[in-house]
């Protein structure tokens, strides 16, 4: 059984070469284009089949009443789910009459292929209708990085076996049909047919619809444009209903004269503008398209696309598919978040509706270092929008009965959506998670006006929340009870090691800004008592540490829990979350994702070496990787632990989390973290790559570059300070070049050097430490890299 | 405003001199009638106007899906709510075509009294219609404790002011129209019109009506017969729709000749019998009814009760209110038992649809205790439906990954319906509340047949249970890791003590039950080595102590959380989980309701004197008893700690829970652990009663006496060992009385006597310990007794 779509490996491309209909939606995941601001699934030109028709707008939702059995105070009443916009990728064909339709009919070739330097979705077909007439189908599809409302096709088809008539039909659809969604009947209500029909327009060759959501009011508007080329034949009509607007091109064909139509499609929304602003706002997106015209808008994508990889490529020598994987996520991380423009970023960027569409921790968490130290001009935008739902978080706050402001867990709009509060609410850490994310942003780039007013705000507000949600016991220690760390098979628990780290990180970091931006401070009321109680709250921030073990425990009483039953536990019972209860699981030694294990990547400075090593091992035992999230961190502290192989089976199952479908749940969605997470395993990971804090502020930073076997080479850039640092690895030495800019002070494997633009500068790499091989959880040790000469031995048990 | 009720005190009856229809609801859960099995609120005889109208069967059920907006392994899928079943106590009246609606019109006088020695419901009512005939109407209405399927009404209906033509429409309705409920529409579907129609007939005076449950399948019937008296104009018809069966009597009237009907009205419902079955069951129910007749029932009703009261009185001199009260309380605790044969008894018996008619703990370690002592041939139904639903509970275990059975939070049929897992699943403590009511029945009764079958078979798979759910610590000390406790507002704790103290008798219990009965033991495959495993959890079982403090901890880290700011919680902020999300309660110190203090009453061998003083003072300060299931314990151990005055004002507080409203949703049904709890206050409290256990076994009764300042008088009975024991206490003496039977011997005080049929034993009372008066959470203190000797001061604050 074939569980997921099997592509080529290209150093630039991913292809596709044959057409698999089971897997056709995760091959719509993969395929799926996006500007951070609209977003199309790879679904077939025609519309179907289909697995998942998706057209995304960024922000773009419908609210639906949570369900809750036996409610709560603090409960969210309301849900929100992303929506299907309306659909303007669909071009329909008709071959003598006979809908082109890929399920009927003979496929003799079907290739699609996505380009990472072109940033086009190409899609060549030939196919057999069911009365036997052969035609040769060809697409090409960009969303644009340059013009951020407009998205594009160029389709031709052609036949190859004599004169035919063809109908081609260029639709905008709105509430397409889909696939049946089980549960609340008030939850299904709110997608399947989420949009109100405000306005409807064909004319000549241009489409335009307007509609409106029910209950969340926001207003969506389509428009479209086209050129046609075929031959004198060649006829269209426009005809509009609410629901569609479509152009129909008629046209006689012989072989050699195909028929070629190019569309262009803009879309806007908004809550407040009115329907006329809405819709001018379209058609002058899609008249600006047509202006620059298709070849434009290619070229403009190109060297966008040239700038990005400039400053971000990673490259791989000696495992070809991880050279294509980590392009792969680096290109749609860049889809995610190019041009948002003050939305979020979701979990699943606009490639599917995975999680509603919602945005969680692991964008501030994985996604934004990626983007700092590649593309940080991106960066802003997210923590923007962040910044803008402040209001909803003091809400949410004085409704919980804390100080500052509580950031949901998982939202559209910034109102808290999770249902579940022991792994929603509770999980405050998303709090620090954004903070520092700024606190990172800042301390890479120098924005000292980003730090002045989103930085300042995010910081005093997250720290006011972590000094009133914890307190200080009889003994002077600063506890913080009842929260739940990232591990999802542990909940409200006391001290949480990630959650204290990174809340401690938080609160010296706002006791630091605020002493420089004293005026800003003392708008938001911020005065020298509060300040002093946020770094005495950090000074004596509980490090919950097992001293007979010698580990840090997760949370307090974590390293005295029963360990899971591994051996009684058969592979098919994974992930655990779909086989035991959460009460059982929560009890237990058992963890779904790195939790220790990320608060030593995301606060090396507070353990020691053989701290490191121990809690690594300790975790790694225990770690089932049940969570998407885990396989990066691991692969980091594995790297750093000298655990090289270990790591690079890791770096595999982060990079291959989309392209291998490996939690059977890519139809929904890419794992835009995890795609994060393959450029972390390798950077962070191989690269060795550390912030070093001085007095809460990132000043320097650190390489301990090291390869597994396998790879004889990995190289890569990051962003620092306005410059652009290289650093080049192999077996033997580390080669740093500064690529523009003033001199730069790094540390290479703890030592510090100075890296100029002249020339380069080498290091040796010091031999990995020899320790006893980390084991897992009995099954759950990762698979190894197929290649020979990185085979993962899987050691007898 | 006035938001209860407000009755007459009488010493055996509770009645309402005038109706108010902004209490409604309440009234007719305070006079609602009912023998276990069938239940009818006290609404109006004429249906409208209501508050909820309300005819019960025990056990008769609808299932909805239970919704989750985030859902999870193990979650219940299917909840299920009590129906309201087939009216049968409707009795509409015309008096010259205007409907009789106490709305409308003029009421000149309106009583209802419940006689607690006749069982009882009277009412008399004089009514002005709207077009001013003025007429008296009088019923009667009893649920025969006798005859268990048979519920009965006299009716009168009789001018007073010159001739009247009046219609009495005796009815049988299903699917009456009930108050909109909010929420999932599933839910509202499942209980709007939960009856589909299988059989209807009316004919002479005889009424029918069959329905069948849409999804559970369930059964139900009613029948009705008449007897009509009145003058010659006197006429009837009958006439019958799938949902209605109605007798239609009409009669020219004159002052002094009243129309009488008495309507006796017959239920039976099944899962498994057919329509005919059932049909003949309810026609012959009927007709015995009939052949008894009203005053016979009546008589028989009348001997029950004198039975009842001869074994389950309890005097109270000096506060009459409490007198009163306590007799409320055990008439409805035996009208929720009586004839419940192998049924659950509700939290509301059947009196309401509060809590959708669920069963929890409360029967066990509430409802029973107080059976076993007054009326133990009542005792072995409701845990027989426990043993009955054994098959549930062990499934219910096999998917949590436990051994043995788990028992559900809440249930009608067995099927666990909590959707709040941290406050239901979690709540392991029932299985031992389970358990320990059968040792109890067994060790007040000597029931051998029960103890070898049913009470073994609890036993053995409840500490089967407990030695799966705990684990050893490297230390060798037995925990049991994420469970919650009584106290609702924590959860998901470690170690438990009331838990730990439940599963420990439970185990050792099991371990005993299995010495004596080891063919039934081999049966279940239970060896020495298990037996063996039982008593080594118990015996290293872990008992959180805080050194430093010198109290038990309610659960392994408590006493080091931060206490909640009580000062800073206005009034009108309770209850707590109304205002204030679970998050937090959960992480601070504050309890909802009894927890370590319960654990002293259920255990109280386990504590020293000292320990119960410091536990009770440490506690009082922290518990603001959001819950009615608190005051009641907090009461005893009061009284057991030396601090009368304010036992005596917990006492007041679980006594007047339903007859002062306490809690604002006495209009759901009665809280009928609460109402059992003034019988533990007063005899558990001032009577000091305590089971002195002997290897687990209880062989032993005593007693410690004292009552507070208010009360000259306290005399109860109680049953053991087949015999009855009269206590008598007075501000000096206890006296000793066997109403029968063989020597016994019981402890007052820790001294031991023995006490014979022939003559009382009088023991002088012990002066109290003199101790600080505890502190309650600021503004929680209880009210005290109004009545000036038993004046209860607030202290300054």
């Amino acid at each position: 059984m074939i569980t997921h779509p099997s592509f080529t490996v290209e150093p630039w491309s991913l292809r596709e070469t044959e057409l698999n209909l089971d897997v056709l939606a995760q091959s719509e995941s993969v395929f799926a284009l996006s500007n951070g601001h609209i977003g199309w699934r790879g679904n077939l030109d025609e519309g179907e089949p289909h697995g998942l028709p998706g057209a995304y707008l960024n922000g773009v939702h419908e609210r639906h009443p949570l369900p809750y059995a036996e409610g709560g105070f603090g409960y969210p009443e309301s849900g929100q789910t992303m929506i299907n916009v309306t659909d303007g990728k669909i071009i329909r064909l008709l071959v003598d009459d006979h809908p082109c339709d890929l399920r009927y009919g003979q496929v003799l070739a079907h290739e699609r292929s996505l380009d990472f330097r072109s940033g086009i979705l190409s899609r060549t077909a030939r196919w057999v209708s069911p009365d036997g007439r052969t035609v040769r189908i060809s697409s090409q599809r960009l969303v644009s990085f340059t013009q951020r409302a407009v998205a594009a096709i160029v389709y031709e088809v052609e036949p190859l076996d004599g004169p035919t008539t063809v109908a081609v039909q260029s639709e905008l659809v709105a509430n397409e049909q889909l696939p049946r969604v089980e549960g609340d009947p008030r939850v299904a209500a709110a997608t399947e047919s989420p949009l109100v029909a405000e306005e409807s327009f064909a004319q000549d060759t241009r489409l335009r619809l307007v509609h409106r959501t029910g209950v969340s009011g926001l207003r969506v508007a389509a428009a479209a444009d086209h050129l046609v080329e075929g031959p004198e034949s060649t006829r269209w009509t426009a005809q509009c209903e609410p629901d569609v607007s479509r152009l129909t091109v008629t046209a006689d064909l012989v072989p050699g004269r195909p028929l070629r139509l190019v569309k262009f499609v803009a879309y806007g929304w908004s809550g407040e503008r009115s329907l006329p602003a809405v819709h001018d706002q379209v058609d002058g997106a899609v008249a600006a398209a047509i202006s620059t015209g298709w070849d434009g808008l290619v070229a403009a994508q190109r060297d966008y696309l040239d700038r990005f990889w400039a400053g971000a490529d990673v490259e791989v020598e000696g495992d070809a598919q991880i050279q294509q994987a980590v392009r792969f996520a680096l290109f749609h991380v860049l889809q995610a978040a190019a041009r948002g423009e003050n939305r979020a970023i979701p979990a699943k960027g606009l490639t599917g509706t995975g999680y509603d569409g919602h945005c969680f921790w692991d964008t501030e968490s994985y996604v934004l270092p990626v983007l700092t130290f590649t593309v940080p001009d991106t960066v802003p935008s997210p923590l923007r929008w962040r910044h803008r739902t402040l209001p909803a978080a003091r809400e949410r706050a004085r409704q919980l009965g804390l100080a500052g402001a509580v950031f949901p867990w998982r939202t559209v709009d910034g109102a808290e959506c999770s249902a579940y509060w022991p792994a929603g609410t509770a999980a405050f850490h998303i709090n620090a998670d954004i903070a520092m994310a700024a606190v990172r942003y800042v301390a890479m780039t120098g924005d000292e006006e980003f730090e002045r007013h989103e930085g300042l705000d995010l910081l005093v507000e997250t720290a006011r929340l972590w000094r009133s949600l914890g307190h200080h016991d009889a003994q002077g220690v600063f506890h913080i009870d009842g929260v739940t760390g990232p591990d999802e098979y542990s909940a409200i628990a006391r001290d949480n090691l990630y959650t204290n780290l990174m809340a401690r990180q938080n609160l010296r970091a706002a006791a630091d800004v605020v002493t420089r931006h004293r005026e800003r401070a003392e708008e938001l009321g911020v005065d020298d008592e509060e300040a002093a109680g946020w770094r005495d709250a950090a000074a004596r921030m509980a490090m919950p540490y097992n001293e007979s073990l010698g580990v840090h425990e997760q949370s307090a009483g974590f390293t005295h829990f029963q360990r899971w039953d591994f051996d009684a536990t058969p592979p098919e019972n994974y992930p655990l979350m779909l086989h035991y209860p959460y009460f059982d699981l929560y009890r237990k030694q058992v963890i779904k994702q790195a939790d220790v294990v990320l608060a030593m990547l995301e606060c090396p400075y507070a353990f020691t070496d053989q701290e490191k090593e121990r809690n690594f091992a300790y975790y790694e035992a225990l770690t089932v990787r049940d969570s998407s999230l885990s396989a990066a961190c691991q692969a980091v502290l594995a790297a750093q632990t000298g655990h090289l192989r270990l790591a690079y089976a890791y770096l595999g199952e982060a990079a291959l989390m989309d392209l291998d479908d490996l939690e059977h749940n890519t139809r929904d969605g890419l794992h835009i973290a995890s795609l994060a997470g393959t450029w972390i395993a390798l950077v962070a990971g191989f690269g060795g790559l550390q912030r070093h804090l001085k007095d809460g502020r990132a000043d320097l930073l650190g390489f301990a570059p090291r390869l597994p076997e396998a790879l004889s080479r990995v190289a890569f850039t990051v962003a620092v300070h306005g410059r652009r640092l290289n650093v080049d690895i192999d077996q033997t030495r580390a080669r740093y070049r500064l690529v523009d800019g003033d001199p730069l002070q790094v540390l290479h494997h703890g030592e510090p050097m100075t890296v100029t633009a002249d020339e380069p500068v080498d290091r040796p790499l010091p031999p990995a430490p020899v320790l006893p091989e980390p084991q897992q959880p009995r099954g759950r040790r990762p698979a190894g890299r197929p290649s020979p000469e990185a085979a993962w031995t899987e050691p007898q048990d």
